[in-house]
C-alpha cells in the first residue's frame, strides 16, 4: 500500500485524521471508464479482482480520471452485457477532499448510508475511496479517545478493553498528570478565597453555597463544550461568532431561571432577602461567564491549530472552578459592603 | 424487511441495541451449501443479487443451516469452476449470538478488521449477518449519545449536527432537568454545611478548600466510571468484583499520593501541622469512597437492567459533591475536637 500512495499525497502534509490519509488508492478500488459496456468491465474486474479491497462499488471517471458516476456491483450483474455503463450510472455524488476530516466522512456515510466514500481534488479528479470498515475502525478508536479525554485520561491509544488488562502501573500514571493540575488548581482556589476570610467570616452562610455555585458554572459549561467541541469536528464551516451568540443566549437564559430559582428558595430559607439576590445574581454571572470561558478555550485552541478537545474535561473544570470563585466572592464582598448586611 | 424477520426473533424480546435487532435476514446475504461448487455459486448469486445487501463474503452452512465457513466474494472469481467450497473456505469464524451487544459487534468488527459478522443462535445455525455499514450508523448515534449524556444533555436522538440548527427552546429543553437536579442536590449540599455552622466558624481555613476536595472526588471518580461503564458494554462477561478491588487499589493509591502532597504542601503554608493531616486524610477517605460509588451505582442500574451510562456525567456528580462534604466535614468536626486546635 505504501508503494501505491501516490507522491503527491506524502508530500502534501496531511494529518492522520484526514480522508486522503484513509482512503484506499485507486488501485485497490474497482474503477472504470464512462465509455465501457458492463462485459468490458466483467472482464476488467475479473483481471484486477485480487488487488480490490472492496467491490460494493464501482466508480466511472471520464478520460481525464475525473469522477462522473457510481453503479453498485449488484447492477452489473443485472444489466445486459451491451449496456455502456455511462447510460446507467447514478450520477448524484457523495464525495470528499484529500483534507476532509474523517469524522465528517463517517457522518456522511452514515447520513447516506453508503459502504464507502470517494475522496476528489478540486477538478473532481478520482483519488481513492474511504471504505465503511476503515471509517468503522477510526470513528471506533476516535469515540473511545474522546470519552476518555473527557473524563481527564491521557496517553492512551490503545483499546479500552486492554485499559483492564493492563498494569496499574500504567493506569496511574495515564490518570495522575490532570489530578496534579487539578490539586495544584485547588491550591490556588484556596489562596483566593484566603483573600476573602474577612468577608467569609462575617457571613459564613456563603460558604455553605461554594458547591452549588460549583456545580451550577460547570454543568452548564460542559454542556456548551461538549456541544460545540462536536459541531467544531463535524461542521468546519461553521461561523464560531454566530455560534457564540447563540449559545451565549441560551446559557444565559439557563442561568437566569436557575439563578431566579435559587434567589427564591433563599429568600424563603434565609432571614436576610439580600443573600437570596446576591446568591442569584453570583449564579448568573458566573455560569455565563463559564459559557463564554467553555467556548472560548477550544475557539483558541483551533486558531493555533491544536485539538479543540484538549481544552475540554478536566482543563475547563479547573479554569471554571477558579473564575466561579473570584466571580462569586468579588459580588458577595461588594454587596455585602454596599448593603452593609 | 419487516416480513422476513422470522417470528422467533420478533416474539424473543431483543432489546434495540442487540445484534438480533441490528443483523440482516440471511434471506439479503449470501449463503451457500458446503457441497456447492463455485459455478453452482456464481449462478445462485446471480439469480438471487437483486435481494442482496452485501456480497463482501458468502456464507457457507450445512444441510442443517449450521455455519461451517465462510469465503470471500474475491475468491469465487479466482478458483477454477469445478472446486467444492468446502475445499477453499474459511473455518476460523467471528460470530455473535443474538444476543450481543452491539457496541461488541463493532469491536469485533474493528479488531478483526471485518466487514460483515455472522449471527448464529446456540446450535450454530446462521440467522443473519451485521454489515459494517449498519454498525457504523449505530455506534456513531452510541458515541453521540454517550459523550452528550456524560454531558449531561438529554432527550436527543437527532444528530449532534442538527442540535446548532434546533430552536434555543428545544435545546434548553434538554439541558434544563440535569441541572434543576444540580441545583437540588446544592441546596441540599448548603444544609449539610449548615449542620457544621461551628466548627466552619472556628476554623474558617476549612471553608477554604471545600472546591479542591470536591475537585479531586469528582475527578478521580468520573475516570473509574468512565473507563468502567466502557469495560463493561464491551466486555459483559467482566467480573465485577474483580474489576472493582483492582479499581480501589488504584484509586486508592491516586488518592494516597494527592493526599501525601496535599498535606506536604499544607504544612508548609499553615501554622498548625494538623490541619495539613486533617485535608490530607479527608481527600483520600473521600476520594477512594467517591471511586467505590462511581462503581457502584452502574453496576447497580445494570443489575436493574437499566443502561449502566444513566448514571454518569451529572447524577454521579451530584452524588459524590454530598458525600464528600459530609465526609470532609465530619472528619474536620471530630478531629478539631479531638486536637482542641
Amino acid at each position: 500500500m505504501e508503494n501505491s500512495t501516490p507522491k503527491f499525497i506524502r508530500s502534501s502534509h496531511l494529518k492522520s485524521d484526514m480522508a486522503g490519509v484513509i482512503m484506499l488508492p485507486i488501485s485497490k478500488v474497482p474503477v472504470v471508464k464512462t465509455t465501457d459496456t458492463i462485459s468490458e468491465i466483467e472482464k476488467n474486474l475479473l483481471k484486477k479482482i485480487e488487488n480490490l479491497d472492496t467491490i460494493n462499488y464501482i466508480y466511472i471517471v471520464d478520460s481525464e480520471q475525473k469522477l462522473k458516476g457510481v453503479i453498485s456491483i449488484k447492477e452489473i450483474f443485472l444489466k445486459s452485457k451491451e449496456t455502456v455503463v455511462s447510460e446507467i450510472m447514478d450520477r448524484k455524488l457523495v464525495r470528499v477532499r484529500l483534507r476532509t476530516d474523517q469524522e465528517r466522512v463517517a457522518l456522511l456515510a452514515v447520513k447516506y448510508n453508503l459502504k464507502a466514500i470517494p475522496v476528489v481534488d478540486k477538478t473532481e479528479k478520482l483519488l481513492g475511496v474511504v471504505s465503511s470498515d476503515i471509517i468503522l475502525g477510526i470513528l471506533y478508536k476516535e469515540a473511545t479517545e474522546d470519552i476518555l479525554r473527557l473524563a481527564g485520561v491521557e496517553r492512551f491509544n490503545e483499546n479500552i478493553l486492554d485499559i483492564t488488562k493492563q498494569p496499574s502501573r500504567i493506569i496511574i500514571l495515564a490518570r495522575l498528570p490532570w489530578l496534579l493540575v487539578g490539586l495544584t488548581g485547588g491550591i490556588f482556589a484556596a489562596k483566593i478565597l484566603g483573600f476573602f476570610e474577612t468577608t467569609l467570616e462575617a457571613q459564613i452562610i456563603f460558604a455553605f453555597f461554594i458547591p452549588v455555585m460549583l456545580y451550577m458554572a460547570n454543568a452548564v459549561a460542559i454542556q456548551s463544550q461538549t456541544i460545540f467541541i462536536r459541531s467544531l469536528t463535524l461542521n468546519p464551516e461553521l461561523k464560531t461568532t454566530t455560534y457564540f451568540s447563540k449559545e451565549i443566549k441560551i446559557g444565559g437564559f439557563i442561568a437566569l431561571v436557575c439563578a431566579l430559582l435559587f434567589t427564591l428558595i433563599s429568600f424563603f430559607w434565609q432571614t436576610s432577602p439580600f443573600i437570596g439576590v446576591i446568591l442569584g445574581l453570583s449564579m448568573f454571572i458566573s455560569t455565563t461567564w463559564a459559557v463564554a470561558l467553555s467556548i472560548i478555550i477550544p475557539w483558541l485552541l483551533r486558531s493555533f491549530k491544536k485539538d479543540p478537545a484538549i481544552g475540554s474535561g478536566p482543563f475547563s473544570t479547573i479554569a471554571n472552578d477558579i473564575s466561579t470563585l473570584i466571580i462569586y466572592f468579588s459580588i458577595v464582598s461588594l454587596m455585602t459592603k454596599f448593603f452593609s448586611i
